[in-house]
């Protein structure tokens, strides 16, 4: 936005900063905040009403012109009012949507009203988790939402949280930003618990990968994960010191699961080599393309079998699935994991960002402990010592106020409509000629891409016949197909490539169904639209018979 | 909080649903909607006045017997308005109430009001800054945010922020949850730069850490800080794989800067040392026991004299003190860093947490790129290519209003109320018989400690005669005063133990002025309470002069 000169000159004195630390002393000053809050909760609002689209047209390109202002004013520029009122006016109709029932493409989605007042809360209390002089019950609280969590994943008996939920030496998770540094903090855990400082054995976290492996007589280490695994996890191989080439990707079976055999193959490969060592198993508790979720019971128990690999399941798009009853069962093997990530801002319907990760030993992340003389003395309660980051807000109160707003039956409400909801579009997709499910939906997830009917393979044209040039021309009309119906700015549904080992590059139109407000009837129109741009944009520039 | 039931019982159906995902429809939904945000805002701002104390004076364990549920509800248990009453009543009166002008122990502190708007806003617009098809125009919004931090810490001209401000294979630098991760991302940088892929090389990245390391003949990687650097430092080195061991801990001078004689014998050594490589020298712009400034520009000098070794810059306090024209001379040299680590949340005084880490070179931060089918094509412009995490809340919204909001000079009265506040109270700790001052003030931090009159080294008594037992004694009264102090909860000043190498561990009373209601006569106040503690409660458990 480029900046503008208000009316009136403003002036940076003590006066304004005390005006500025605003302190709603008086009636007239809270009218003023009071009346800047409706504006940014009804005007944001009653502006996303009306424009009911996903993002306006204007290309990135020419909004990006308008911000390359790299200059901090000097004096102030603009009052709070003029702030929202550009944030609601000019920032808005360009950001995106993400709570239109018509946005099905990301794992952003609507989140209840009353989020935006919680993290209003969180805000203006200003709490900062990394130790209990500036958190004090904060703390406290954050166990037991982090408690709470636990039980759901690995709902072990009541003596077992009576013992640790409040015991200054246990934790049983860590709130993080976001399902990436989840992943990366169970990782942490793994690597320095498969190589910790003991009697002659030099520790990676102390003494580096370079001795801890070399005291080992260890060239290698391992992490085994569905080829479905989130690009996380190749960075958090990388951060760790294993590089990313330490990820081996396991082919996947025809629902997208983790070919069993394949990794105990695997498993036995590396137990014959001295050399390697299998750091992680990690099982995905719905891959964040498909939404499948592995066999997870197996999974532990090859992971024991094998002599006790760390187990962790990527659960940050599937976990709070067990909050359902209905469908809890579809994630049958998650409580025998050591770790577990979950993102909070995904089907928690946090607002950004709330990422977590559990362990199942209480003690599994005493491997990375720190503290600091003036910080986290050791043996104290404060949170800091245990997590990767240090300052930290309390995003936990978030998630314990809706827990208990909500009730896991209302969580249950939003995860089975999106879970119903996935198997009645994946039905109308195939009953579509123009469509084919790439991926039927385990959980709310499927894909699918357009097929003309020129290109079935029964049409027997040349272009159908030839297996390249079909895939090639399918997979430039998904792209334009999807491309073109977000600029529309309608609707949006992303694409992906599928890269799956014993198959060629998919490009398909990926949907994941989290907005309670979508309907089957919407889902019929983004269909409708992308059927017509086809037809009418795609088709006339093709000539399909031609091509050899 | 113990779970009570509503009295009416709350039930999850899919009106409910509908409710909880409040839309502002009508005239008394949005009533309701504005009487929350009003509890919320002035409720707690209420309490708050009311309440002066930091936190009132239940033990922490008797809090967390409070918080001793494991199970989420299966219905609905509260609704918002419980759950805002609850907070104001229930957990605000035993947080802490950080922004107390009371409050000088933390870096944490009071935040202007519009702040808490802000966030408001980023919540209910919940963009996910990972890329561009979830955030469009924030994600140009935020490039040009960072590119104005980077300009006040670079300064570099106008035609080199021009050709990268929006250009997509550009990165100034990210935005992350906060120092500890900034530290960790300018790290990881570093490492990926020493250690690329190249021709008969393989990368930290992607081949790890032995490997890249055997393929130099390397055995070690060091970096150097000096003894006062963030345990982060130490953090980070052990997450990527270093150990926290490749620390090296360079002595301070008499002024807590780190000693430059020491930095430069220690880069002669290990460049006679074929084995060891030093990845990166960091200096320090604002420690956090003292708020000393090292040495900048001497050591960007020496880095480029020893080869040009990555040279961070640890500002996550310090940085925003270039916004002042009074005492930016105070960070001169920052300017040559390589990389450098600021907190927003600290000297920008935004809500928790809000970490940064901006790169001189735009180019720097493609040794940490990553990408994934599904999100972040390869030459895409989404953000979230470069980033350590994946998920990102659009803080930068809240930033750059900030800063049309209140200006360089605006931050800059703040800026210099606290370097001048603390110059004011340094001198009264001098004047005052019974205090130490043990570190002076270079920005607004300083450390103190109290002294009794007993323990003047010129009594003479034979505590005071003995160095050890005198210091012993120190550091237990120190200790008991910073408790009782703390206990009572009128006002909190922190404490650290001071570790430098030619001294022993001194306890000290630490004090960071950053909130602009804190006046010499609180401050005043705070010193009257200690010699009041001292003499009534600790002196008489003393029999100074019978220790031998």
């Amino acid at each position: 936005m480029k900046e503008k000169k208000s009316r009136t000159q403003l002036v940076a004195d003590y006066d304004t900063l005390q005006r500025i630390f605003h302190r709603p002393e008086d009636e007239q000053s809270r009218n003023v905040l009071t009346k800047y809050m409706e504006q940014i909760l009804f005007g944001l609002h009653d502006f996303l009403q009306k424009h009911v689209g996903i993002t306006e047209e204007i290309p990135l390109k020419d909004l990006a012109e308008q911000f390359t202002s790299s200059k901090i004013a000097r004096t102030p520029v603009k009052k709070l009012a003029d702030v929202i009122t550009e944030i609601i006016e000019e920032i808005a109709p360009q950001a995106v949507n993400v709570s239109s029932p018509y946005f099905i493409g990301h794992m952003t989605s609507a989140i209840p009203f009353f989020m935006v007042h919680l993290s209003t809360i969180v805000a203006a209390l200003n709490q900062n988790q990394v130790k209990i002089e500036t958190s004090k019950v904060v703390s406290v609280y954050e166990r037991q939402v982090l408690a709470k969590i636990h039980r759901l994943l690995f709902n072990l008996d009541e003596s077992f949280y009576k013992t640790h939920i409040q015991k200054p030496e246990s934790a049983l998770g860590s709130f993080v930003e976001d399902g990436t540094l989840a992943n990366l903090s169970a990782l942490w855990v793994a690597r320095n618990r498969l190589l910790p400082s003991e009697s002659g054995y030099s520790g990676a976290e102390r003494d580096g990968m370079v001795r801890a492996m070399h005291d080992r007589g260890l060239k290698k280490l391992t992490i085994l994960v569905s080829e479905l695994g989130h690009y996380s996890i190749r960075k958090s191989a990388g951060v760790l010191g294993l590089g990313y080439d330490a990820i081996t990707p396991i082919p996947v079976d025809g629902e997208n699961r983790i070919d069993l055999k394949e990794l105990k193959r695997t498993l036995e490969k590396h137990q014959r080599d001295p050399e390697t060592a299998v750091m992680a198993v990690i099982g995905i508790a719905g891959t964040t393309e498909t939404g499948a979720v592995d066999p997870l019971p197996t999974m532990a128990e090859l992971c024991h079998e094998f002599g006790g690999i760390h187990f962790h399941v990527d659960a940050a798009w599937g976990g709070p699935v067990l909050l359902s009853e209905r469908y809890r069962g579809l994630l049958k093997g998650i409580e025998s994991a050591d770790s577990v990530t979950i993102d909070g801002h995904k089907q928690f319907y946090l607002p950004m960002t709330n990422g977590m990760v559990f362990f199942r030993d209480p003690q599994a992340m005493d491997a990375v402990a720190y503290n600091a003389a003036y910080i986290n003395r050791p043996g104290s309660v404060d949170l800091g010592i245990r997590s990767l980051a240090g300052s930290r807000a309390a995003n936990c109160l978030i998630l314990g106020s809706a827990l208990d707003i909500m009730g896991a039956e209302g969580y249950a409400l939003l995860i089975d409509h999106g879970i119903e909801l996935a198997r009645i579009f994946a039905k109308e997709i195939i009953a579509r000629p123009m469509f084919e499910l790439v991926t039927a939906p385990e959980l709310n997830i499927l894909t699918y891409r357009l097929v003309p009917n020129e290109l079935h393979v029964s049409q027997g044209s040349t272009a159908a016949t030839n297996k390249d040039v079909r895939l090639q021309l399918l997979n430039d009309i998904n792209i334009k197909v999807q491309r073109m119906q977000r600029e529309a700015g309608k609707s949006f549904v992303s694409r992906t490539t599928l890269r799956r080992s014993d198959q060629p590059d998919t490009v398909v139109l990926r949907v994941v169904l989290m907005n309670h407000r979508t309907t089957p009837e919407i889902l019929n129109t983004i269909l409708d639209e992308q059927e017509d741009i086809y037809l009418n944009r795609i088709a006339p520039t093709l000539s399909l018979n031609k091509i050899s």
